[in-house]
């Protein structure tokens, strides 16, 4: 049946990879994302390394079947247009994925979620594989998700389930950035966490810039036995216990896959996390829960992608 | 195909009716459920209802192709089976229903969780036809609930699914009956309203009996404008707010039902819901979700469970 394109925009760059509908890659590559120029720009960028791509397939006598695309932001999967705006891609707001690629190139294609894309990927070639149904959290600058049940993605009635980052841990908690108070990312994002960390070492006298902290620091001081370090990571695992147990008492899923940069911390923050969720948890649920890391890493975007297009065509 | 029977099993009384593959009642009736009795007890009192339905269909010359039976507890489906116990029906615990049942009567029978029958009730007849995604709450001495996702009930990877009563609101809050702390249902139940209330009187030195307060009370003692009833109802509506807003962000529904004794205070108590959820709720799922009043009032119990006989027999 050909091979399949899958494209992962990023706020830094763009990665795109040419795989068999199984999800293995035979090429893989990169651009900068070209964030901050205009949508024209964006999207001549992506044709590029699309052609990239169709012209490595024609060398091996390979046709590509179809093109699958994982972007930030809420995307209208049948429209395959983005539905508003998001913040690190200004110019991207209501890009129309789909129409364009499709006009371009004469191959149907599917956008979809960057994180449901990745929790697509993570369900069927990744730590996820062999379970029917997933909840997946990426840990970063936000906190965003992906929930599979039955094998499916869930994408909502308005194409914005698994908002993960935003159920609520503490009423009329901290603000933020979607406008709300006391959501699960106000608290257990990577900038929320450094902003703790920051305040604790501030009480103690000691005064960081905020640009020199990250949660890497974190770790590793924590790792070296700092306890305002170790006190910063386990409050935001307590966060993520009952955020994540909430999520778990409404859907019960086979397990749940932590992925993103702060996942990377290593397995005993992984275990940490699952401690905290197996506290919360209905003990039905709770019992059998497994929490996982991620296990495809850089390569779960474009896998996703293609992951979304081999199953989306028509046989 | 013959027609169906529906059981409802609750801690005073087991409702049971005779209907047709649509949910039309046909005959419809209800005893003690002998809660407080021994397991082969209760057995036996099902049984003499679902004779005198089998009864009644012969009579008008019509067959029952198969039994649904909703019930308290957590329901393993494919088993039929209660897991673990129940608090309002002591000897209910690990009831094999549908074994019981078919081997009295050699007739195919489902059982499932109660609210997940009424939730099904309510999708397919009730408040919530027409909409694919519908997130269903029963307000009462607990919070329970159904989910109803592309027009099937989410059951969960360990039948456990739609525990909304038990998303957390408050981080390290209240104790909850679950053994948690901070959970909706420590908030928002009728008990804890009555509690609230109470709590609210007496710093003013009116003290009442708790069994002499009840959330009827309140609801009338706001509608007569008395201001701590309606600072009560108001915490509470802000609960449900925060936590039902914290399920849709995770499912994205297109309806949010309320069922249960406390959902009957009137439309003024729901659309303050609704306000609350929306306040919550991140936008792109506020702006056209819909908080409404389940509708089948106390026959849903019956026709869910006749929905998931007719559905679920081989045809």
């Amino acid at each position: 049946m050909g091979l399949f394109i899958g494209l992962d925009l990023g706020g830094t760059n763009l990665k795109y990879a040419l795989g068999t509908k199984s999800g293995e890659l035979i090429i893989k590559s990169s651009r900068p994302s070209l964030a901050d120029r205009e949508q024209a720009a964006i999207f001549k960028n992506i044709y590029a390394g699309i052609e990239e791509l169709l012209e490595a397939a024609a060398k091996q006598n390979e046709t590509v079947t179809a093109i699958g695309f994982g972007s930030p932001g809420s995307i209208h999967f049948e429209k395959g247009q983005l539905i508003g705006s998001t913040p690190n891609i200004p110019a991207w707001t209501d890009a129309p994925i789909k129409k364009n690629i499709e006009k371009r190139f004469h191959i149907t294609t599917w956008a979809d979620n960057d994180a449901n894309v990745v929790a697509l990927a993570e369900a069927r070639l990744g730590a996820g594989k062999g379970y029917p149904n997933a909840l997946f959290l990426t840990l970063g600058t936000g906190i965003g998700g992906g929930i599979i049940l039955n094998h499916q993605l869930l994408r909502g009635a308005h194409h914005s389930a698994a908002e993960v980052g935003h159920v609520i841990v503490e009423f009329n908690g901290r603000p933020c950035n979607c406008g709300n108070h006391g959501c699960l990312e106000a608290y257990a994002s990577a900038p929320a966490m450094v902003a703790r960390y920051r305040k604790k070492l501030k009480r103690t006298g000691v005064e960081y810039k905020i640009n020199d902290l990250s949660t890497e620091l974190i770790f590793h001081k924590a790792a070296m036995n700092e306890d305002l370090a170790k006190q910063t990571i386990q409050e935001a695992c307590n966060y993520l216990g009952a955020g994540i147990a909430s999520i778990v008492n409404v859907i019960d899923p086979d397990i749940v896959i932590i992925g993103g940069g702060v996942s990377e911390a290593g397995p005993e923050f992984i275990t940490a996390i699952e401690t905290e969720v197996k506290k919360y948890a209905i003990k039905a649920i709770a019992r059998d829960l497994k929490v996982i890391n991620a296990s495809l890493g850089n390569d779960a975007g474009v896998v996703g992608a293609i992951f979304l297009a081999a199953e989306n065509v028509k046989p």
